[in-house]
């Protein structure tokens, strides 16, 4: 029972019903966790036979594995359980930072499987050159992956800028304009797999969405702190993309009109007060010292140095005022920190959360209200990019099989 | 052939499909203006004898009228042509805001066929008298109304603050604070007619989408420039209310952390800089001089008074600051000014455009980019709120033959 190729011409009908039910099966399997085709059944809406038929093409597709388990606690004969397998179709996520290069391999539930990172200054080199890094790292990652007979089938960029059908628009901290990032990195893959493009903090957040355990709170902001700021407004367990697919830039959000120079071209950005380079400068400590210039902020924190302690609590405060606005604008459930601001939380949020609680009118943010936390996951961006080309699949298995 | 009253049992499925048919009926002959049974059924893809039982039961029940005019242009035989009606089912729209009542009764096709206006002081009296001030002046609309064989159905109130529930949580400008203004406004009404309340700009935004001649720009950013600054995000056609209803808050972002106090507890909200008393006040005018003071603020700028044309310039740039952090943010395809902004167009829009052309960092706002503009309607919030009583109506006309 092969799945059937394709068609595009009027009689598919019948396939594309068979095509939905399969993906439906699928996705009934895989938000389950565990599952019976009784379960499945009953689940989807569909006769346990028709079920039985779409799970023999996944299970011979190899979408599903079953156990020799049994769940008996349900009404009905006990049936074997079900699950997605931990092999076979994954998705390739990579991000490309402005001083990293990160790349995560899921499996069809969403599990990071292969991790790799690399710390590069990408400012340094030409945009074809740090995309071929990428990709050399990417083709290790594909390595690892086919030794845990995982097969990637297609990679998801993830990119600190403005990016719109493959092309960065405008990344401002890279100095990329009007980059065809997609293009160039599927030229230097040896693997010819198609390949998508996205800003980092979307794919960041989507990642939040999905295992970050936000549970309800399906609509919040999530901002990640790197050298830029980047932000992504997730409403209803959906990306905001606005009009161009441009929304979500909160790093340029106007602090002081008259501030120092952004690298966009404005004028006193959030990132210029909130950024990881401004904090470390104002700590004292070279802006450019990347990760270890983090690690050490973060350890002068700890011990009590009052200039680090204030440099952090300063860029928190400018945070807030920011996030006041931001949430004045859009309401949402939450805002979740992610980046470096993860580890800077202790003295970062006090001095936020006090401009919340202050300039939010609905008063929904006042006092102790939960609502701005730290994200639940580094490395984010490429898990999120990874896991958005396995939901592809999921999707339409029959195209994957 | 009347329609049957509405069921919940679960045998009511054939009563629901013909519900629902009679609704996408109505909505083809809404949309198309003007309409034949043939071309009704093309469009909503049933049978012509399914869409003339449906239109009988229109015209029995007076949503939708018959003229003697025929088209022949189309295949087939010439059709009489059908409209919706311009008597019978009405929606009542009023606006509450701080210096003003606003009151618009539309027809099913959405034309405002009653208005009325009062300019009051709504800060000088308690909360139920100005409601009942309000329910007043919408008798009177019903009683216009009613001599033009129009029945509204509902009332929708607009409101300038938080809106949750038929409840005013926070109106600042007004000091209502969990004010139950429908509860009161329906009390105070003669009628017994269903109250629903909104925010004001979000009902302004509405009336711009559906009457403004939007066009394709169907996710534009609303502003609402009256005592306060109102603003909401319309996305796609839809409005994005937030995860409890509260967005679009734009005249409480912070300007200057440490600028004036403003109501909401907060200071140096962009209301304290272009909200309508921030401008009069720079201009030199009585700051409480309402209306008579707005038309003398433009006839200055008109005569060139430098302290007019400045006051106006700088509450422009202002706003184009604040309006480039939440297009960075949002990725609208436009921002609409509205209420006083209207007509300060000419020394406002320059300097805001400036600002938008400076900080926004997809460059899709440069030079004459023709996204920042004008509303094209006035007193849009009580015709927008009509609008949705109306909307209601039409996407379940049996409820409400």
């Amino acid at each position: 029972m092969r799945s059937n190729p394709p068609r595009l011409e009027p009689k598919a009908d019948k396939d594309t019903v068979r095509r939905h039910n399969l993906s439906l099966v699928l996705r009934a399997v895989h938000d389950g966790g565990e599952a019976t085709r009784a379960g499945v059944a009953a689940r989807v809406g569909l006769t346990r036979a028709a079920v039985s038929s779409l799970v023999e093409q996944l299970l011979d597709s190899g979408f599903v594995t079953e156990s020799g388990k049994t769940f008996s606690g349900q009404a009905g004969r006990p049936g074997t359980v079900l699950k997605v397998a931990r092999t076979g179709v994954a998705g390739l996520g990579v991000e490309v930072n402005i001083d990293y290069v990160s790349v995560c391999v899921t499996d069809l539930s969403g599990d990071d499987r292969v991790r790799l990172a690399e710390h590069t200054d990408n400012r340094a080199a030409p945009p074809a050159e740090v995309l071929a890094h990428a990709a050399a790292l990417a083709s290790r990652a594909l390595g690892s992956a086919a030794e845990l007979d995982l097969r990637p089938v297609g990679v998801r960029l993830a990119l600190p800028g403005l990016v719109s059908g493959g092309t960065v628009r405008q990344a401002p901290n890279l100095g990329w304009n009007g980059v065809a990032a997609g293009e160039l990195f599927a030229r230097a893959l040896a693997r010819p797999l198609p390949v998508g493009s996205d800003n980092e903090a979307n794919l960041a957040a989507l990642a939040e969405l999905w295992f970050g355990g936000v549970g309800r709170e399906r609509t919040f902001l999530y901002l990640s702190g790197e050298i830029g700021v980047g932000g992504a407004l997730v409403l209803g367990g959906e990306l905001l993309r606005g009009a161009h697919g441009f929304a979500g830039e909160i790093g340029h959000v106007v602090v002081d009109p008259a501030g120092p120079a952004c690298r966009c071209g404005s004028r006193g950005c959030l990132e210029q007060y909130a950024g990881q380079r401004a904090v470390l400068r104002a700590a004292g400590i070279d802006e450019n010292a990347g990760l270890p210039g983090m690690a050490e902020l973060e350890s002068r924190a700890r011990a009590d140095d009052t200039r680090a302690v204030e440099a952090i609590r300063r860029a928190g405060s400018t945070l807030g005022l920011v996030l006041s606005g931001a949430v004045n604008l859009l309401d949402p459930d939450a805002v979740v920190l992610g980046g470096i601001y993860r580890t800077l939380m202790p003295w970062l949020a006090p001095p936020a959360a006090r401009e919340l609680d202050r300039r939010v009118v609905s008063g929904l943010w006042s006092g102790d209200s939960g609502r701005l936390r730290a994200s639940s996951l580094t490395g984010d961006a490429s898990r999120g990019a990874a896991a958005l080309v396995v939901r592809d699949a999921l999707a339409d298995p029959a195209a994957y099989a």
